[in-house]
């Protein structure tokens, strides 16, 4: 069902720091910065592979506010991994197979992500404690 | 410098229970299961890439005992996402580059990991409170 790891969401203060760092010492490129503001975050995506076969991101979020959910998270644990995102081809089917296993459903539809993707967020509780996503990406 | 996520590694209490889960509800497939003593750990990795090209991993880490890195883990901030290990094709070349930038480097030489590969973990206090590894794969 999982078809790669897609991305890693990273928490922080400072956008404009952290892409600086990763690209100057983990060598990414930054190839997208929007807002979302039904998320409440400033995002940005740092390529990590070199090919586009089975893209991977270092996704940055840092919170447009303290009462949003990448604010709440920083207030109680700090700056680091927020959650991890894994491609799938079939976001529906995916979700269909995964709630009928008993894990609870941020999103029990489809909802718009980075760069166009189609993604949904599954109940960290039911997970263990791995806040995960899926991530149908634009175009498939 | 980075080749493509290699893992995300996630503690948890029962690495039986979380394979099953993994397996179960993901589809994911047992690779690897190992104990690494000196890191005082039982892991597990699942394949979450189809392919061989470029692979990619849920590593999952059960503590052998509460004074353990992961142990202590577990006690301060329960199950969820512990690091994330990225893919290098020459890691002395890249501890060399990342120490340079004055990043802390947790292990100045590469030790052993999961799987045969040669490993080194960054201090996450530089690196905006991610726990951060470098793997350079086996056979490369």
């Amino acid at each position: 069902m999982l078809t790669r790891i897609d991305h890693v969401g990273i928490a922080c203060r400072s956008l404009a720091e952290k892409i600086a760092f990763y690209q100057t010492v983990f060598g990414l490129r930054l190839v997208s910065e929007e807002v979302n503001d039904r998320q409440g975050v400033r995002e940005a995506m740092l390529q990590v592979t070199a090919t586009t076969a089975g893209m991977s991101w270092v996704q940055l979020l840092e919170p447009l506010g303290p009462d949003t959910p990448v604010g709440r998270f920083l207030a109680r644990r700090g700056e680091g991994i927020h959650h991890v995102g894994y491609g799938v081809t079939d976001i529906a089917a995916a979700l269909d197979s995964i709630g009928a296993s008993g894990v609870r459903l941020v999103d029990t539809r489809p909802r718009h992500g980075s760069m166009g993707a189609s993604i949904a967020f599954l109940h960290p509780a039911d997970v263990g404690g791995v806040l995960t996503e899926l991530v149908q990406a634009a175009g498939r």
